[in-house]
């Protein structure tokens, strides 16, 4: 396949061009200013660039592409920057422009009759479900970056985060996306229609692709009911394959009521108890695995609380259930919830450890968690398992936290065998490698091992038809 | 844009080796075999074709497109030919070569734990429901043309139907797709994972591509939990605000509840109740207006009936309800559905009629009702607007009867007026002139009007990009 690669710096010129289209505001060109948004989160790299863009509407953003387009620069759109894979980070050539859409951070529109909402891609997802809240109605993506992560990114990375099992990946809360093209032309797709097959589904093609085929710079979303009653339980359960019979009771006695079905492992709660503050065991011994339910509905005879008691009294009897407690104030539910959101940050606090996003089918979780587990401890005697995630999306983040007495470095060295013994027995099962962190920089080389040919080359025959200089967010997902 | 169109009729030499690939239950060339394959539902064309190709399985097809696009033959793919816009039937030229999906009609693979099974393109939908509904599971794709439509051309049209309000079109039931490339080549694609990022989501480009980017030849489906209880009623309503308040009502007390939500137009009525056997009125008068609610759950405690009672109780004395029915038995059920599934063949019995397949946002059904129906009266006085279609989703087929004392040439003649009077109403209110049933070759010159440079620009770039020689389906959709 040809690929041409015409890549350019920022020539004086150009930048007088942009700073024409942008005015002050839009061009930032200022070093100190630009070092937050040169490397990810994760620090896995460390990027350069001569400028960020930051336009404040879909035209300033099209002239500006057209411009750089037409001189050959490659350019990384850039969100909250929340990336796990280094998605939306300059490399270090130094030849890339950021763009960031912080300052396209309107709500367009919103229409509870329609129970749509129209919002710019800088929206910062806390912000629009707040927006959604005050208009009596419930926008259902929640992950813990969502104070910083933006409607864009979220979009084209297709975030999942804890919602999922009940309303889908950001994709199925998306109507409609605006995108500027490589070529800086508008595909102006904010339509809000819940039926629509005209042609090819563009804008299911621009969610996940990471902007790599354009960057969107708004969307029709899709809004709900909101809660009228909720429950919170944190469960101990036998084993593995009780996580996901509790799981199958809920789905079997009311599947629309699961909001959330999170697991958490003995290891990981351990860590959370250790290396976090203000957190508390929640039930009277340490359990070996753990699972928070939430239960939620709009209807207003719901009894949520009814029916949590009803089907766990069902696993206790059963055997699959050793303890649970139900929440009973808000600051209980926030309690629970946090030794759930702090999995993170406490293995970060650990020391090192080597994250992953799997995904399998649902009814092979089980076998994924003792099977990688084991699998890791004959690998690195002593290293710590602490998986957690969403079994009711069969999304384990099937993370390694290095043993006590090894130094990180010595671990990291085994990095590569971690992932490649989780990789073997996920695709083993039938699964993903990137279930909900996207691609990135960072699983370049796993996608090209992992998808079989006529796969990969229709992706990079896509990529080739829209964007022929591999101009947006280069070394992305794609190489070519 | 460089497009080489290379069309070569069959030759000898192609047919041999195609018999050698599929064997002689696999190529038919009998004229008498082939005509029910020529022409669509509709009778809008009249085909022509020299060989259908009956493939059993995809290496067969892999095989046979890999013969046919080398040599440069345009080709068909054709499911249960329910197209109700001329999408799998080949043109007047006779080069083109009909690819029957009949033959792969296998059940690979249900899992009631993952609740996913995996069927064959040319599984027919009611087979797989029941597939589903033996497993004690529920697949909801319901539409007409069930007992003849297959899996892969519902998917290929991403298909809507009755039960979209609550599970979306067939996309969103779909988890990945097996597809044979124009090139011939395959990709794997039958992932049943929840959540899968790896690169673009080329599922949901070949789900609503309609055959001419490639074939599919199975798909991996979702499952839900099978209704434990259900609850319908036959409803008139005031007017068209009537019908969607009394929507909007019950979404707020329990939309994972509405299965569908059927608007009905007097006159539509009053022609089923004319035209159709054994179809009776359900109320003491002749509603202006009627809506059929389906309400379902899981739940074992959901008290559907009694919901019913108190959200049409509420709308009564609100009134906005005029009189409404609940179904008793079985019996009662399925003589208040085929009052609405009797609309397009009533119609058809009714002398010649204008169909369409428009949406438009959910708020702004009333709008479209009131208006469409008016300018068609003043358009062509004497005819008879009787619209009918999926209110929940904003899909509303806006049909036109001819006059009674009209000819059903002269009311023909009017019919590219009456299409651009709907197309215009639907624009000003943002809406989609094909909600869910596609473009195949009736509407290519609508989506060409209707979409800007830009989108159609890039469809056209994804086109040629996967298929370069228009081999896939030639006509339908886009044109070079």
């Amino acid at each position: 396949m040809e690929t041409r690669l015409l890549y350019n710096s920022l020539t004086p010129d150009i930048l007088n061009e942009l700073g024409a289209i942008l005015g002050s505001r839009g061009l930032c060109t200022d070093q100190n200013d630009l070092t937050p948004h040169l490397s990810d989160w994760r620090r896995l790299y460390k990027g350069a660039s001569l400028a960020m863009l930051r336009p404040a509407t879909t035209a300033e953003l099209s002239a500006a592409v057209k411009c750089l387009s037409g001189a050959g620069v490659p350019m990384v759109p850039q969100g909250g920057n929340t990336s796990m894979v280094a998605g939306a980070m300059p490399d270090e050539s130094g030849q890339q422009v950021i763009i960031s859409l912080s300052r396209m951070n309107r709500i367009r529109e919103i229409d509870t009759v329609d129970m749509t909402v129209t919002a710019e891609a800088g929206v910062i997802l806390q912000n629009l479900q707040k927006v959604a809240s005050d208009a009596g109605c419930f926008f259902p993506l929640s992950l813990a970056s969502e104070g910083s992560a933006t409607i864009g990114g979220l979009l084209s990375t297709n975030a999942g985060g804890n919602n999922t099992v009940r309303y889908g990946n950001a994709r199925e809360l998306m109507l409609g996306v605006e995108v500027v093209l490589p070529d800086g032309n508008v595909i102006n797709g904010l339509r809000r229609l819940r039926k629509d097959n005209t042609g090819y589904a563009l804008r299911h093609l621009f969610v996940g692709s990471e902007g790599t085929l354009g960057i969107i710079t708004a969307a029709t979303l899709r809004l709900f009911p909101a809660a009228r009653s909720n429950a919170l339980a944190f469960c101990a359960v036998a084993d593995e394959d009780a996580a996901l019979n509790l799981f199958r009771r809920f789905r079997s006695h009311d599947e629309t009521a699961i909001r959330s079905f999170e697991y958490m492992s003995g290891q990981g709660l351990a860590l959370v108890l250790k290396h976090i503050e203000n957190v508390a065991q929640p039930l009277s011994a340490a359990p070996d695995h753990a699972v928070l339910i939430e239960l939620a509905a709009s209807r207003p005879e719901a009894d949520l609380s009814g029916l949590m008691e009803r089907v766990l009294e069902e696993a206790l009897t059963a055997g699959e259930l050793e303890d649970a407690v139900i929440a009973q104030t808000e600051g209980h539910r926030a309690a629970l919830w946090k030794l759930r959101e702090e999995h993170p940050e406490a293995q970060q606090r650990a020391g090192v450890s080597v994250r992953n996003d799997v995904s399998v089918p649902v009814a092979k979780v089980p076998e994924l968690l003792r099977r990688a587990s084991q699998a890791f401890r004959q690998l690195v005697p002593g290293s710590r398992p602490a998986p957690f995630g969403h079994i009711g999306d069969g999304n384990i983040h099937m993370n390694l936290v290095q043993p006590e007495d090894m130094s990180g470095e010595a671990f990291l060295a085994k990095s590569a065998d971690i992932m490649n013994c989780v990789h073997d027995i996920v695709r083993d099962l039938d699964g993903s490698f990137a279930a909900e962190h996207g691609i990135g920089r960072l699983k370049v080389n796993t996608l090209e091992a992992w998808r079989e040919g006529p796969e990969l080359d229709t992706m990079r025959k896509i990529k080739v038809a829209l964007d022929p200089h591999w101009l947006m967010n280069p070394g992305k997902v794609l190489r070519p």
